[in-house]
């Protein structure tokens, strides 16, 4: 079904409301409109007939495009029809509303039909008692396997897994497998991969599913699996498990508890949520706009920036004390007011792309203890190159403008010294915040801005004051 | 390989040169330098010994860890037993240095073992007369496919995608597909679904290996093929086709020709690639670092970056500009000059703040027409509130440092102004760049900047000139 949109929305015309995606595969507002209207005609059934083919990602986009009234109204209206894995694809905001608008024993029902590492999305954010009372109205096999995934941590490999899979003993044979698939009724719905396992459900090795159908009906699967396979812990950080399935190219992985005995399995599709959204986390914690969302509300982006805007309201105020000790040297030059922007803001720049290259390098785990050398070496060497070229350059364009040769040299003088200290900052601040354990991405701009601020302000009006015996 | 490598390095002792990583996942330094020793002493045995069992991704890391000459070295040692598939997983500065080092036969044989995506990473970089050479003498059929996808545009899902497929006639049955798999042995390395084809290619369906192996014999294959799939155009962005990997959780798509015929196949470890390289490109171009990798040379930092700052040079200077028309003001009371660079600073964070949530909710495709007017009013919501927060706090700051309640005053309202200014252009200037066509990643940091500074330092002297009579 969502090939057909996708195929059709490609040639269609804007205008047909038939469509859900526009050519730049945003939702077509005619669409949105129409399903407005039947919601608030109360057409149940055309709503239904409308968004039951809807792949989970789709109706996602779609709960997301209406407004809060008109969303709680559909899923409402659809009742026993809502189909849940919709709501994993939606920001928490709107997840969140939704849920409080359900009752337990909604949600319960709801939840019962999903695949577990959906399930356990969705609980996860549902507190204490409330979250006892929905699983206590689940079937008991559902309630035990999501109890065990929730009492993994936040974030944890054991929080992503899906619990359905295939474990087969390793004397079977290829035929025996076969046929075992062949008469089961209760498998999962999709698997890549059978893992092979010992009476105490040890991972003896995994067999993938080509290798399974190459093979003669006689062969045992023991002689077929491979042995030489990775395997992931379930209390292991998602992010951990993520970086084994962007090295090692895989698509499924088994998940073992302390115990070493097979709990679960990590999907790539689960995996590649995790890597943007971690990657997204990066980009906003360095903006200082913490784990915000489009969805959320005003207060709560107020609330989300307005600690980083209070960390920058005492740095600036630092850099602003740092010029009150010259007012008297500015106060007799005032060209220095206006210049000295220009070194901070300089300055600024070249530690925010030593520091950037920092951060990403230290997220994607790509510095080992080569690489590390050799960028707080280049990085270094970098700033000092650049920072003579721009020297130069502001130099001579102060110079000119003031018609003062002596400012020139002061400016640019100032910048090398500004430069040196952006590069220094820029590596060696967010290497210092990873050996402490701390997220780079969230402290080392501030910090970085802060040095090349009070640098910038303080080499300039010192050089200056000094030059010309301001003092 | 790589799992007994993984699970010992997690059990064993730091200083056990056996081990190839640490417990951070990082290469272990001795491991490297035992490799060192034996690249100089040349025991080209030993040597492919240890590296022959390496995971491509291992490999890799290996080569980059290594200082130019031990890793020419080490390829020439290895000679026709180096897997040509680690050039794949390093930087392209990396890359680049091999290449130049190896003579166009040597590329060719290298090649000629790699999957055709892999190869086409890796050809795809040489220039034309070279690239014809190293093609020529590639067995004709791997030739012919090569070409094919060099013949696609960069970054495109034709050159990504992997030609090595299995496409079957709808009228088989299971048993017939099944007894073709064990008989033939020309099949790709791994495959997790099979296409079903006319005779002209066109895909009619996808079956899924978990599906072929739980029906019986007899069944066709068209009773049982999915015919409601994504197929991406060969055409098609890479970053389009990593959206509907994310979107509709696949692990791998058939790549279709203009004429709709089944030309390859792209897979999710591929595509898992191209999210990670976008989304790392979004953060470098947000702090104009543009394509730099960490294993670029001085030089390139030096150009990548230099641009970037040329650029704020001439923001920096504007706003001096700007400073400057206000010289007589601020000689007249210099606390001007201490405080104004507070109010560009905080208003320059607020716009980052938005811009950041704007340029990645662009970049991810979050914005439809519903969600972009609930943002733009909210982004500017957001401003003022925060606006109204810390004038207060930095108005009240401010007039007892400076012991003049006008002043605070003064300082208050100019913030107020620069973060409605700094919310507006924080959501509208990418928004206008999208729309234009122009990345608003590598664009909107600068113009944000620049109206922020020029905005604060503006209203902040014109309104303090205003209130205290200066002009």
């Amino acid at each position: 079904m969502s090939q057909d949109d996708f195929e059709a929305s490609e040639e269609a015309h804007r205008n047909d409301p038939g469509v859900l995606r526009d050519a730049e595969d945003h939702l077509n507002p005619l669409w949105v409109e129409r399903l407005r209207m039947l919601i608030a005609a109360a057409e149940t059934e055309t709503i239904a007939e409308l968004v039951e083919p809807l792949h989970a990602s789709d109706m996602g986009d779609v709960l997301e495009a209406l407004d809060k009234e008109d969303r709680l109204r559909l899923i409402a209206l659809l009742g026993e029809r809502f189909d849940f894995s919709a709501l994993t694809e939606v920001d928490e905001t709107v997840r969140d509303e939704v849920m409080d608008n359900l009752s337990n024993a909604e949600i319960a029902r709801g939840v019962s039909g999903l695949d577990s590492d959906d399930a356990v999305y969705i609980l996860e954010d549902i507190e204490g008692a409330d979250r006892e009372e929905i699983l206590a109205q689940m079937p008991a096999f559902e309630r035990l396997s999501l109890k065990r995934s929730l009492d993994f941590p936040e974030e944890s490999a054991g929080r992503r897994m899906q619990t359905d899979f295939i474990a087969i003993p390793p004397f079977w044979t290829v035929g025996q497998t076969i046929d075992y698939l062949r008469s089961e009724k209760d498998l999962p719905d999709e698997f890549y991969q059978i893992y092979v396992v010992d009476p105490s459900y040890t991972v003896l090795g995994i067999l993938p599913l080509d290798k399974l159908l190459r093979s003669q009906r006689t062969v045992r699967v023991e002689t077929l699996m491979n042995t030489n396979f990775i395997q992931v812990s379930a209390e292991e950080d998602q992010e951990e498990a993520a970086r084994d399935f962007e090295r090692y190219d895989l698509v499924e992985v088994p998940v073992v508890d302390a115990n070493k005995r097979l709990v679960g399995v990590l999907t790539i599709d689960d995996i590649v949520d995790v890597i943007q959204e971690e990657a997204s986390e990066d980009i906003r914690r360095m903006a200082g706009v913490g784990d915000e969302e489009i969805s959320d509300k005003v207060t709560g982006a107020v609330r989300s920036r307005a600690t980083w805007l209070f960390i920058n309201m005492i740095t600036a105020t630092l850099a602003s004390v740092v010029i009150g000790f010259f007012d008297a040297t500015i106060e007799q030059m005032v060209a220095l007011a206006v210049l000295m922007p220009i070194v901070a803001a300089m300055g600024g720049n070249a530690g925010t792309q030593t520091m950037t290259i920092t951060v990403r390098a230290l997220a994607m785990r790509e510095l080992d203890s080569f690489k590390l050398r050799r960028l707080i070496t280049r990085e270094i060497v970098v700033g000092l190159i650049n920072g003579l070229i721009f020297a130069v350059l502001i130099g001579i364009i102060t110079a000119v403008r003031f018609a003062n040769p002596s400012l020139g040299v002061v400016i640019a003088l100032a910048i090398v010294v500004n430069f040196l200290f952006a590069g220094s900052a820029g590596v060696l601040i967010p290497i210092a915040f990873n050996k402490a354990k701390i997220d780079p991405a969230v402290a080392s701009s501030t910090f970085v801005m802060t040095i090349t601020d009070v640098v910038g302000f303080f080499a300039f009006l010192l050089l200056a004051g000094l030059w010309f015996g301001l003092f």
